[in-house]
């Protein structure tokens, strides 16, 4: 099918404050591409084929800007540590494990079957320091069809030494390795991924930057996200004056290529200017904050200056792949962040969260995340009505129950750039 | 079967500290109460049937504290308002429409087919002021299985005229209309449950108070929930110290007929000592608290003090019946409340969310919420194999993530008091 429509109830965001709603409605998808939303088929598309999704929702994919494959594993296990404990503990234990390529297969085939039958339809994530398990990470998602960026991790200091890149030279050379293995893949494609500040070297933060240059490569990594990292980052370099410096002094915090940043809870306020400046996109992570104690980002503060920034699941300081839940906590966090800590932040209401689960996140793909005309046609059908009702509900409200009460029942097809990855019929 | 026995892995609380987990084991009942846990069955059971679950876990029933059935229908929407405001826009337009006995037919057939389906085997419920819709709803809990307290709700002012008992008197005859009319019931109990101080006058709570001396009736009510209620609480009973005394003062405040206060996120110093000294149960209801902007309840403090203390959904402030996310989101919110306001009171752990999410509030019921000799028999069985992960995964932890993660699906058999009340392949 290269032209064909979907039919139900259609909702998306155009922007944070606007949701639009077509009810019983045709969304059209030509090549790939969102030919618009329509209350009947236009001339020009009579007899294209039409799959009727009845009174279920359509919304666009959702965008899941900060998730670790590799920890998927144990997702919703021992989260009662701070950050840095937490990775001692429990995720450099866990990642470490990947080097054996059958413990890979077994863990990133569960990962991506499952992402598959969530309604994300986008991610960028992160592996972990090893190609052949990256790669293959890759593989099942490119036949998943999920879209996605991927990284292989680069770390080579203050980490176990079974999970550490021996030098900045191997790693330099492991990663272009990698990069050139990429280039077969047509839906997944590589991310520069260095941990962060603490796990890599000045060394290898400098060839890096040179790595990316070389391939015009996306970056992705971790910000500003727990007190104990942030005066860690401090100490590792002490040049600096807040976090986001110890990226930009190596021409790797955003500018020329699309970069990344996950969590950002306490970045000040040279920090945020740096971020526009440089059109960093935050990568907002609710559930993995409050999981890890680090505190609530000011998300209200980033939607008012114009910052770009989408939500992240970070399976697995956060327990599920979900972005609907990432939407619902990133509600519930602006509510306490605005009751226990500043008032002159208002709380985020429902479709700022949908907008930041959708367009927001999917801008760091090009046109995605919204079924205006000219988007890619990620499409996501949601059947609600094993959430039963005695009154009338509208459309709106339906959509506003999923943010708090989806689970992967309701997920009932997804469409990816076109293509149909999943129909939960077959 | 009046004795037999369920295998599988056995975890229940014994104490907020102490999580036991018997693999592989059998746990017996006989005549509706816990005869013990076993690894093999003992002489003087052999031969009575058993239930062989395998590899699933059973637990004891989940106990809900704090949940309004009329709100079921509109959970997951307009919680984007605080309290009061929430109350009158919301709430009390919903409760009005259970005048109309077909509007609570509906409506109420939902609810307590979904509470049927859920991990959820003891509840204390708030009706609405209407006899005959509450009586409707404790049939069908009747019929259901499941055990709990339900309250015809008492309010005769500062509410909508559709939503308004007349005058004491009619409060009060209507109130013993309905406690008669429950004496047929054996699974479910009246409750006394007079909204909270803004909607009683004091000639309603005086009256309400002779009631409940003269039935001898629990109570349940709501406490120091947010800012402004407090403070109008304040206005109304001016020669009050605190909101507690404004009950206590009719002598509805625990003491001799055992009482919940749900909420409790801003008792002061002498609340709590009073709510001690009169064994009065906290119904803590993190998600609500977190939907109304209202706050975070110091559970650890309440922990600490030996205070009697358990989980409410708070359907429709909380978003779901489940329990376990009751559980999640103590934990989480304890972890936020830590991270930005008090840095005293550490953040609950798994253990802690799992007590009080069945023995701590089990307590209400009498021995119920525990696999120890002599509680009553409320089991659970979880199904958690569509969780797939590459590793070897403990027990222990296989309960943990099922706080985090556990969805309807998981929960897949169901005993309250001995009777089998739910089997997803029935």
């Amino acid at each position: 099918m290269k032209t064909f429509a979907l039919k139900g109830n259609i909702c998306f965001s155009e922007d944070k404050d606007t949701l639009r709603i077509f009810e019983n409605s045709f969304v059209i998808c030509k090549d790939g591409i969102c030919a618009g939303v329509y209350a009947e088929i236009p001339e020009t598309y009579q007899g294209i084929p039409c799959v009727d999704y009845g009174d279920n929702l359509i919304i666009p994919g959702l965008v899941d800007l900060h998730v670790h494959a590799p920890q998927y594993s144990f997702r919703g296990l021992g989260m009662d540590l701070e950050l840095i404990d937490w990775l001692n503990t429990h995720t450099f234990v866990e990642e470490a494990k990947y080097k054996e390529i059958s413990y890979a297969e077994k863990a990133y085939d569960i990962f991506t079957e499952d992402l598959k039958k969530s309604a994300t339809t986008r991610a960028c994530i992160f592996g972990t320091i090893h190609n052949e398990a990256t790669l293959l990470l890759m593989e099942k998602l490119e036949k998943s069809g999920t879209k996605a960026y991927v990284g292989k991790v680069n770390m080579d200091r203050n980490s176990p030494e079974n999970l550490c890149e021996k030098n900045p030279e191997e790693a330099i050379q492991d990663t272009e390795a990698w990069i050139r293995a990429c280039e077969k893949f047509e839906h997944v494609k590589p991310i520069l991924t260095p941990r962060f500040i603490p796990s890599c070297t000045d060394e290898l933060m400098e060839k890096l930057s040179e790595v990316q240059k070389k391939y015009q490569l996306p970056m992705q990594s971790h910000l500003s996200e727990n007190y104990g990292e942030i005066a860690w980052v401090q100490e590792l370099s002490p040049d600096t004056h807040f976090y986001g410096e110890a990226y930009d002094k190596f021409d790797l915090f955003g500018g020329n290529c699309p970069t990344i940043m996950a969590h950002c809870v306490h970045s000040g306020k040279d920090e945020v200017e740096l971020m526009k400046k440089n059109q960093v996109f935050i990568a907002h992570c609710p559930e993995s904050n409050t999981n890890l104690s680090s505190g609530i980002a000011p998300v209200r503060m980033y939607l008012d200056e114009g910052m770009k920034i989408g939500l992240g699941s970070d399976v697995a300081a956060g327990s599920t792949l979900s972005v609907f839940k990432a939407m619902s906590m990133a509600i519930q966090c602006s509510k306490l962040r605005w009751r226990l800590k500043d008032q002159s932040l208002a709380p985020l209401n429902v479709k700022e969260a949908f907008y930041l689960g959708t367009k927001g996140g999917g801008e760091f793909f090009g046109k995605v995340g919204s079924f205006e005309e000219g988007y890619e046609f990620d499409a996501v059908v949601l059947s609600d009505q094993s959430l039963k009702h005695p009154q009338k509900l509208s459309v709106k409200s339906r959509l506003e129950r999923m943010i708090y009460l989806a689970e992967e029942k309701h997920i009932t097809a997804k469409y990816v750039g076109g293509r149909k990855i999943f129909d939960c019929k077959k």
